[in-house]
């Protein structure tokens, strides 16, 4: 198949973007879906903000250097990756602290109703997020699994909040579909874009969703850590209440006023200083995956994956796919449930092919398109069939149990 | 005075220290209490965790390069300059962020109870945090100036929430007459140190106090929105709950539960996924200050505001200074009130005087102790001076009004 792979690549328009990322040497990466690949242009940048705007410019920096403006500015640019106007998100904060304001804005904008609805096995901070305003005893937890969701829509339903590609299955929700529903309930609906904006289109408009947050540090290329972005349809800027009322979501900030007003557009849903280092890695991310725009990104993440799976097909290889078949309905991953699952992972780590182990038992690979050659989907599947051919995951070096991400 | 500027310069033991920091030709900062100045060790720190970890460690940077244990490491350093024990301190969030978490904990652990007490003209962010909480039906607000604060604390005070010293007059609190006054009245004590930890003494222990957080952008020298930190008393650490409960604070989030389950320690006040970036250059200022040590930095930090007075003085100048006289009483900094406060300061950051100011009438003059010189002093005293008797900031360009930090 790698002569297969190599015709592709040759073909392949998108692949001189390869070539603006730092991919180490021997090293086949499947796990872009976790940790984005560092853009080749970030260290000059980074170095400009350091020793240039902070350690020249000073507090200048937050005018002249427009610091103050890079949270909407980023916002602005993620905008089309998702489907929003680029005055509805902006970057800020964590999507965990971004889940907590949205679902608490819910809950302010649905009074008498108190249950934000999501499925079993959402990514966890989801989960605990919701929990977070329980012990509070402003949310009422409730938890449905995919068929049974909009069955659950009753009139206590204040939010619905789900991830929209699974984080571990990377099956894919309609999001047309259960917005509809839940706003029939007379519900509000957020959508946690983390595994998919820059790998498959969003239209979050279209959809008529209230609310979104996604991460900047998987597909967006940001950075490790790198801050977060939050959507609220611009319907919802004049009436929304969120309670991390911090000064930068402040109408005038420098006002220093005693009286918390808010923001009148998309800057309310900031709260405290913006992480000026952490932005300015994740817009250098974003400019790229914009660039590429999630029409090609797509596209080409389904190209991968489909030929990751005939490579293989071709090789014998029975594993339990548990990503849905169709390439529509799947995130820009595979998810393989095998007994031995975190030793297969740590095996192929030591042949220098990095995807992730997720609890209990899945090998989860993902096909970060704006890198990832063909050749590289040959390969890993070939290391994949000498790992498991050789039963090489045997060895016990690879079945001691460390944290991983 | 510039002889003696000069005498003083040549006898101190800390202006070695001065050449740790990036320091802008034709420049006297005197604004490192709102960013501080970037340490000439951050660029090629920042180059190694940008191009070695994330560009070439990738993912499996979170174990190898130890990115999971930073925000508890970082921490731990900051401790000794808070007079806290290792264990009670970690980086994350915002200050308003962190705000948010104490006060919401406070309020579970005295049910009951809603005042949350604070002062008028605290800073902002302190005050919002309380009237999102109060928006949400948790907290009540209640501001008392500082003289009438003890006889404020009465049976529905959960909290009491100060800051220790002023973001716009310097004066300092006695952390520990008002921690005790506080307990004894059934409530809980919150500092927020933005404005101390790195110039001037703190001993959280000696007080007895429960929570705190502070700045890691200011005299800890972390960079432009750097990450925060927070303090929790570990004897609060077996009942605490915090209402932020994302992954990062839970006990083993790599077990990806349905559940949450707090952290034992410290790390329960974690909440998304650390900011790597962030923290990284974070570190590198706090490991400078750490170095230093609180007692130098205010014994520095205190004869470098005496030099400037006795300057001002020299020259004839009648300011009306509105930090407390004694140093002893007042943080790192100066404040005076002048009818043309802004334009003054305008008019000193044309000249390479950078000082900053807060509405409506006020200019402030940081003395970051582990940067300055004599020589500033005396040097930023005759720039003033001329200003003031030239009538310099009368000039129309001084008085166009900007956003300023």
């Amino acid at each position: 198949m790698i002569d297969r792979a190599r015709e592709l690549d040759a073909a392949d328009p998108m692949a001189k973007f390869r070539s603006r990322f730092t991919l180490p040497g021997g090293i086949i990466y499947l796990d872009g879906n976790s940790l984005g690949a560092l853009p080749k242009a970030t260290p000059d940048v980074m170095q400009r903000v350091i020793e240039d705007e902070w350690g020249e410019g000073l507090i200048r920096s937050w005018n002249d250097a427009s610091w103050f403006g890079m949270a909407a500015r980023i916002g602005g640019k993620i905008a089309p990756l998702i489907g929003a106007r680029e005055n509805e998100v902006i970057a800020c904060d964590t999507v965990s602290v971004n889940l907590f304001k949205l679902i608490a804005a819910a809950l302010q904008m649905r009074p008498g109703r108190k249950t934000i609805l999501s499925e079993p096995g959402n990514f966890p901070t989801d989960i605990y997020m919701i929990e977070g305003l329980e012990a509070q005893g402003l949310a009422k937890q409730k938890l449905a699994k995919r068929g049974d969701l909009i069955a659950a829509l009753d009139d206590d339903v204040a939010l619905l909040m789900l991830t929209h590609a699974h984080y571990k299955t990377g099956e894919v929700f309609d999001m047309a579909a259960l917005t509809k529903a839940a706003h029939d309930s007379g519900a509000l609906v957020l959508w946690d874009l983390s595994h998919s904006t820059g790998a498959l289109p969003v239209d979050l408009n279209a959809a008529g969703a209230d609310f979104a947050t996604g991460c900047g540090y998987k597909y967006l290329c940001g950075g490790p850590g790198a801050p977060a972005f939050t959507f609220v349809a611009d319907r919802h800027h004049g009436s929304l209440k969120q309670p991390l009322t911090g000064w930068f979501g402040h109408a005038r900030p420098f006002a220093f006023s005693d009286t918390y007003e808010a923001a009148p557009g998309i800057e309310q849903l900031q709260c405290g200083t913006s992480p000026v280092l952490g932005l300015a890695a994740l817009e250098v991310g974003v400019d790229i995956i914009a660039e590429l725009g999630p029409d090609r990104l797509f596209a080409k993440s389904q190209a991968l994956s489909e030929f990751f799976l005939e490579c293989i097909e071709e090789r014998g290889l029975d594993l339990d796919l548990i990503s849905p078949r169709s390439s529509d309905q799947r995130g820009s991953q595979l998810s393989f449930r095998h007994e031995h699952a975190y030793a297969i992972c740590q095996a192929l780590i030591a042949r220098g092919v990095i995807g992730d182990f997720r609890d209990p038992d899945i090998l989860r690979l993902g096909f970060a398109p704006a890198y990832l050659s063909f050749a590289n989907m040959s390969e890993a599947a070939r290391h994949l069939a000498e790992v498991l051919d050789a039963g090489e995951w045997q060895h016990e070096e690879f079945n001691r149990r460390a944290a991983v991400t």
